[in-house]
């Protein structure tokens, strides 16, 4: 049977990523507390193809992928997969990233009530056939944001509303990447309070008052997420992006940012 | 050549609905004030199918809508284009759904700067080849509400949020169709306050104190829309949904109900 | 601290479903084989609402469903959660759906390669105080048509592509509801060919070649999935769509049909 | 009334983007035969904030837009627009994306039948108070591919599917960017045929017997599109990407690259 794929190109352009999108997959997420997570993965999958090969052989994504199903998977993990995609499909550099919902614990702040907060999270990791492997770790998480402008102005209340912020993140290769509960917890404290899936009336109370308490814009949460990112120690890159569903408009309030700090 | 749909089918299955989906044209939609607003137009068109034809002309479909796309739509032309369709494609019944954003003019309550609010609307006709016409309008409004518990239990501040209330409504065969502008300022009056895509610090001010003024529980909304729809002079069936992005947490508050009067 | 929401309204107005939207759970779902499968469930959770209370206690909702995460869940265990709503939150009636992917196992059909591939399923539950229960299986899965009248007048190849079809089902009281891998695969065997998450070549010389000698129009996929679902033991309503992605227009060939069986 | 955005910042950060995100409202996009086309555009509109300020006028940013509505929009119109916000927000840079829809006329093969079909575009400005402007122009066109490899191991068909492409392009200062509907002539050149609204039994003969003369791996017609795109007299940077939505699978095939000719 001809291989049509495995023939000569003569058009001459070596093409940057080609493979699977769109594809779903269960995991295993490796948990700070040492266990791992079952997740849906959202999964794109691509290869370097060279100049002088017609295509490259897409099933071979698929039967890589299935052998890791049940295995925990954490940054030391994506890099073996891109390795075997590097190998099976001979190929110069290989992507792979896995979108999923990840579940942290949240405790009701008065009641200590235990609940399930989901947050998007991505793993992202590029290897190349020299061996230069790069991971980061994306996560979006929700956030109350109350204005301060609004405070300030009004003779009672204040505008506020649910907002997401997202962090894309690497570290210098001789680090570990941070767990995803620790990068939740640092992205959380810079909103004008974290949101819980369950409060009693006791920490409602609490949340609007401490939110109150806290007024912020979308530019303060940026600024404040930018200080707390810059002292993770080991990071290299990140970029941030802050967005307020605002309650007294039909569109968002926005902001993002990004550094590298090759020093 | 041979035509395949046009075959006689022995199943003995009348198909209720087939036809075209996710198209997307540019259409006019008539105003209250009397001219048009242009729009994009989801598209849902659907015939009924005999048990014994095989198949229905789905070229057709789009040879009837692309007559319509210079000429104002209301009631009455989804009427005409759906005896076309009964016509052309020999069909018992035809649905035919249209789904835009539509523009309102807003007015900031204090400025008085004027903006443009989008509004998901949508036309949905059915007719029987009897000659039976049934239009149901829908419109989902963005508003902003804010809670009574979290107001009582507080301190101060009051947790608050953008929401979407939506409303399907039927008037009965002698009475026309409500207009988009009034359905919205109807929907809009029952929240606890209206939302503004411009609002300079004064309108700020007002609308922060109005929504603490005013605070509205998800059934409260619902009720009050529920009330505001009754009093409609000819008005035969509605559904409402109202949905709050809460502040506080990262699911929804919703409420839903439903009236058929056949006084 | 006072509990407005348990206030006396005198708007005279019964909800018929107020609750909780857009929520995210991990569960796990019984499996034919006697195991289970650890999803991610969007979750609907609402409640009847009596005329005289003005508002529900939404934090029950989340307090129910937590307790549920760690038991595999079917149609019984729908039940029991219904009844924790229905008699925590002073209910006439609650309804729960949860909407998930499952991964059902393929075998490829030459190669006999295995593979995990995503379908959407829902379990849609309601219980009246009175004790009736009604339980609904959604399930949305993907397939290739051929067309026939493609095929007929063309003197090589056919236009296929990607679909998806989608069955909501119900059955009498005194039976259990179908397993979703038995209804997944009722529903494959009236595509024109089912699709694999992975295939060799020899697989996909075979897909080809077997959807080419089985061309389907929309309709014909929708009729002959209504007479395998008529002929279900027990089944007292079903729904079906059908939607093809034409692979030569930008919009989709559509169809649906529903039947109550009330004999 | 104080103006919280105006005060000083003491936390030293400069803020990359602040602005508003999923804002809509209607606009004009000057077409290539010299009119004007209605569209709904989804707005991102940001300004960069120096380290000094607390906050943006966020009001500002729809303020600015609501003039242009009436006006027809393209290269020059972005650049005046980008101007307003630097002025009127006193900032370094500002950047604008409208994504629209936009309507192009087809002509089926062989019937010659005119039908409008539905491209994403978008319009991305960016401009320094120095003076610097850039504009890029994203679209995407929908096209059926036809595989080769199922072409030549089976013995009649071939599995093909609707597919989406993408193009961003960036021209030298000192040229007027390409026309959408020049461009997507160019990207649909590149397929195995185009897609149209709407095809007459003798044009659907002739879609099928093209596309199956002319079958194409996404490698295939991702290079081929990049042969094209390089070809263009004046262009400084492109980006595309290719997704077949397979018709044998429930997973995408993909394939991007990117250049800059900065010679």
């Amino acid at each position: 049977m001809k291989d049509i794929q495995n023939t000569t190109d003569i058009r001459g352009i070596a093409i940057q990523r080609v493979g699977i999108k769109d594809a779903k997959l269960p995991f295993q997420i490796r948990t700070k507390v040492g266990g791992y997570q079952p997740v849906l993965a959202d999964i794109q999958f691509t290869v370097a193809l060279p100049r002088h090969l017609r295509g490259t052989h897409m099933s071979r994504f698929m039967e890589i992928l299935n052998e890791w199903g049940t295995k925990p998977i954490a940054e030391k993990e994506m890099e073996a997969i891109l390795l075997q995609a590097i190998d099976h499909l001979d190929a110069d550099s290989a992507l792979l990233s896995l979108g999923f919902k990840y579940f942290i614990s949240k405790t009701a702040p008065v009641s200590g009530k235990a609940s399930l907060l989901d947050v998007d999270c991505k793993f992202i990791g590029e290897l190349t056939k020299a061996g230069n492997f790069s991971f980061t770790l994306e996560v979006r998480v929700p956030y109350t944001s109350l204005c301060p402008c609004s405070k300030e102005i009004s003779n009672y209340g204040a505008h506020n509303q649910r907002g997401k912020m997202s962090v894309s993140i690497k570290f210098s290769n001789d680090r570990e990447c941070i767990f995803i509960e620790d990068l939740v917890k640092i992205m959380e404290d810079q909103a004008s309070c974290p949101v819980f899936p369950l409060l009693k009336r006791v920490d409602e109370k609490y949340v609007t008052e401490a939110a109150y308490d806290n007024p912020k814009f979308v530019e303060d949460i940026l600024r404040d997420l930018v200080i707390a990112l810059r002292s993770l120690d080991g990071q290299v890159y990140f970029r941030v992006e802050c967005e307020n569903y605002e309650s007294i408009h039909n569109h968002n309030a926005y902001a993002a940012h990004e550094e590298s700090s090759t020093g």
